[in-house]
């Protein structure tokens, strides 16, 4: 019975057309070209490289596409119990018409040519859109994105701040900054007006919501205007400056960011818990793990300070999961933001969708991202969650608590694609 | 199957005359008078205020209780996917005849009228105890509670330590001290002195348990008789002393608690984990929250020093279940108590229960309290708390390990209700 | 449908012959003599205590084993539940022709009788390993055992080195590692001579693995040569030392331990969390508790400097189960093994194994070992291990997405065994 009552939900939750709140598509090239494109998604690359794949195989300079994932082939096998795994076979069985349930050395070309030759068809991109039953993707753009060129109806900008806070030190980054603001960064005050500058050419187009991914031991704090200014002055004097001031400029920068979210009314998407390069060795973007020793209260002076701020808060790790929805449950600016990267797999989300489900407001929950780099992902990972919240809301929801499917679904649907107009299109 | 031996395990369950090991009750005004006591509940209040409702809806001076109903009812609709939620309707189900399963702007105000006819009747909280199958429930009195003019069978009293260990700072609680003693306080050792007397006075009157709660970096320490004294003397002299003082004095304090404890063979509560105030501009009562990094190895000392006394310990955190469990498992004096606030939810109930349940011995889990401040949320809480139970017997242990019925059922009446006499009546 | 299929793919896994990949077998006295030392494992020992056995009934000196298992049965009731008393029952059901379901002051004592009869008899050790599908045990060994007079295929040495690295303070320590290594320790060029010589014994004798268990505080870091030679000098100057040259000394050996795993190729087990002695009061092995805020970003050093040494890491906490399926996701030297000790119950099993296999390449898992003092528990604690396993496999691959029983069975053989070989044996 409750197998076949997860179906119908499911089969409901997967009719509805949604919006991807958070996606690293390119919007010059949304779709991939060959399934080096696929397979060269990180998840593939380092838990192949774990399992015993040297990582100079697939980052030899000027690896021909075929080569490359002829090569990561011969490494999948001892993947293939993986969910992420299940995500390359569902994929190549809905967009490709796989017919197999592995990739291997025996099948893995013709499944290479038949994608190929579907991803050079004329309007792939929006047919790929179509079969994710996916109306827009959110980007990460850089700062310095000009946001020329492609549709922003479609793929929504979305401003990336990383660099703001944690690299502004680099001259680069600080060349980058000029120019695309158009300020010269001779004080802390200029780097204020300069994100001003941002905030401004991304809300012109359309961007709605800033975004950051922040370490497991970053606690934003309020600096004073002279701690700032000290601050900014030692970090471009001596390229780094000592501890305490790369701490406060990066909280001047932070803090700067969310008085313009507040000012621009956009969202502030906080990502929290990633230690980067922890595995110095590993393949490309296949290096970053964390410290689960991370809590909100680390963020208390923030969320007090910015009432008027919505934050959808992703953790990265399922010990958080709980002081997430807590936080959810109490501040009226934290909002429950999908299940990121390491809690990302079956486990982990039905635990932690389960959790937000029984205990945060409704309306304060979006229930998935897909994090995609290329839009054949949306497919199989929407359709992974879908089976988690259509499994809970049959378990859970129906069976324990005695809801009605429509109920159910109704819920489905709000934490899907409702919210998503509520938090980041202030609809409803 | 199992749905079937869920409910007939349930059934049985629910069948039990309980006792409340650990509520908020006013044996003055036990249950509640209208709904606006219901929905005043901080549950309500804070997840509406959470949903988008302003502070000031219901906080405004001399509101009226019907009012303030209908303004909370306003509200209401973004939580009705919550736990919580749930305990309003199986409440009103059960003790007002509510017919919906939604309390909506167009069905409240008879809702409203007929649970505040209910509850004029005579004998009103006895009916609510009845239908609840509680024939006792323990309070939590401040210090220098009277503890007179009610029935202290009924209502059951504990000695509440929160404002000794951590507010002796402030005059008005020094003066309460003396005034509930009779001991001028002008050293620690007449703090000692004072202590005692209100032990004595608690027993005396019927008192079963002393209880604090925790904030999570306290980590209990005995300190010496001079360092005592000065941080008494810090304390008084200037407000608050120094942070090291504050720290002894919390420590002097708690640990004479402890040494009464021992004394008067009290069990002694520990609620571990809550940061109060953390969120400034909550509604009353829903302010505060917690950091998760929390460990009991913070106890460790204290656990050591009392082998006499009964360590009911309440965690806040799920993630601090394991712990709860294992030190429970090795201490002889440290027994398993309820699941607490944020952890008052299904999916961690599960998840903390079960792991309780096949890993520590079955004398020492007193399975829930309701936390209630009026005595008609006994009924839902409870039944949510068993319907798990249930789900855990049947499935974990019926299923899993080959139990009979029977026996399972006689693990969930010891958990419910054996153990409340073992801990608190020594009984067994 | 579920639970036929769980007992289909259960029935598989059970035929399995197993490696156990880590126990405390005695070779020279592998299975129990009496049932003494099968009540006597501290598993039950602790558990009474905790439930009200006072020590001192057990710890008597010279006391008889049957007074011993007399008195210890009389403290079984409350422990009833658990799932260390149901590993009791298989075993006495199993091996014993046990008919009951629980053991009591009525029917222990014919249980003791028969084990006793069935322990006596020629071949037993042989007998119980063949009825636990085991055909090999890896060991726990002192670093100064002789590794003599034993069949090292049967019973696998395993270079213990908790003293080493801990303890090597004690004069008693060192003058076992002289002993062992005929090297007189002038030096920490010295101690790594001597230790050079223990790797050399231990492999020459078919040592499979180094192994440690490490408190949560532990962060091996790599010391320079001349802050080891002064670390061991004060060590052995003054006792102890101070606390950063005990740190200092206990990272010099650890990482000394690395560099001769990696010479010798052994594969380096990792037992992470715990504290050792917290409650001071308990039985005889029973004292051992843990803080669960450790992360395995403490190993980041360690695991970047020997990419040519496995790991295979035990974690104490399921809180720390996700990292340790991130870090296995990413890090090609980590393979996450078996579930440790207060892990080692139903729920945390059932929530952190069905974490890995969804997440970590089915090459990097290995899936289970006893931990067990007697040959008598492997049968009854691997198959709880295995009943999980099958349940995990039919719920989450098999119903959720859409796996042959076959294919869950194969993935399942490999956690099981296929691993133990590739990772201690090299094969595959």
């Amino acid at each position: 019975m409750s197998l076949a009552l997860r179906q119908r939900l499911f089969d409901e939750l997967d009719r509805l057309i949604l919006i991807d709140p958070h996606t690293h598509i390119n919007p010059y090239a949304p779709a991939a070209a060959t399934l080096a494109d696929v397979l060269g998604y990180h998840y593939y690359t380092e838990l192949a490289h774990s399992a015993g794949m040297p990582k100079a195989r697939i980052e030899e300079p000027g690896l021909d596409p075929k080569e490359k994932v002829r090569r990561l082939v011969e490494y999948l096998a001892p993947l293939d119990n993986t969910i992420q795994y299940s995500w390359l076979v569902e994929m190549a069985q809905e967009l490709f018409g796989f017919a197999d349930d592995r990739v291997t050395v025996a099948n893995w070309e013709s499944l290479y040519d038949a994608a190929a030759a579907r991803m050079r068809s004329p309007g792939w991109a929006r047919e790929v859109l179509k079969k994710s039953g996916l109306e827009a993707v959110f980007l990460t753009n850089d700062f310095d994105d000009p946001l020329a060129g492609f549709d922003t109806k479609l793929y929504i900008p979305c401003l990336r701040t990383d660099d703001l806070v944690f690299h502004l030190a680099k001259p680069e980054v600080r060349g980058r900054l000029e120019k695309a603001s158009g300020v010269s960064l001779g004080s802390a005050a200029d780097v204020r007006t300069a994100i001003g500058r941002l905030f401004e050419h991304f809300v012109k187009h359309g961007a709605r919501a800033c975004a950051i991914s922040l370490p497991p031991d970053f606690a934003p704090a309020r600096v004073s205007p002279a701690a700032a200014v000290a601050a900014y002055e030692a970090l471009v004097r001596d390229g780094t400056g000592a501890a305490a001031e790369r701490r406060d400029a990066a909280n001047f920068v932070f803090w700067t960011l969310a008085e313009f979210c507040a000012d621009f009314r956009l969202p502030f998407d906080l990502m929290i818990g990633v230690n980067r390069a922890v595995y110095a060795g590993g393949v490309y973007q296949g290096q970053d793990l964390y410290d689960s020793r991370v809590s909100l209260i680390q963020y208390r002076e923030l969320l007090n300070a910015f009432p008027q701020v919505v934050f959808p808060i992703s953790v990265l790790a399922s010990v958080t999961n709980q002081e997430l929805a807590s936080y959810a449950w109490i501040f009226p600016n934290v909002v429950t933001h999908g299940h990121w990267w390491y809690s990302n797999t079956p486990t982990f989300i039905e635990h932690d969708a389960a959790a937000r489900l029984e205990a945060v407001p409704r309306t304060k929950q979006i229930g998935y991202y897909s994090d995609m780099y290329k839009l054949e992902f949306a497919l199989p990972k929407f359709r992974m969650y879908k089976r988690i919240l259509a499994k809970i809301l049959a378990e859970r929801f129906c069976i324990d608590r005695g809801w009605s499917e429509e109920r159910a679904i109704d819920l489905g649907r709000q934490v899907l694609r409702g919210n998503v107009e509520r938090v980041f299109f202030a609809k409803e």
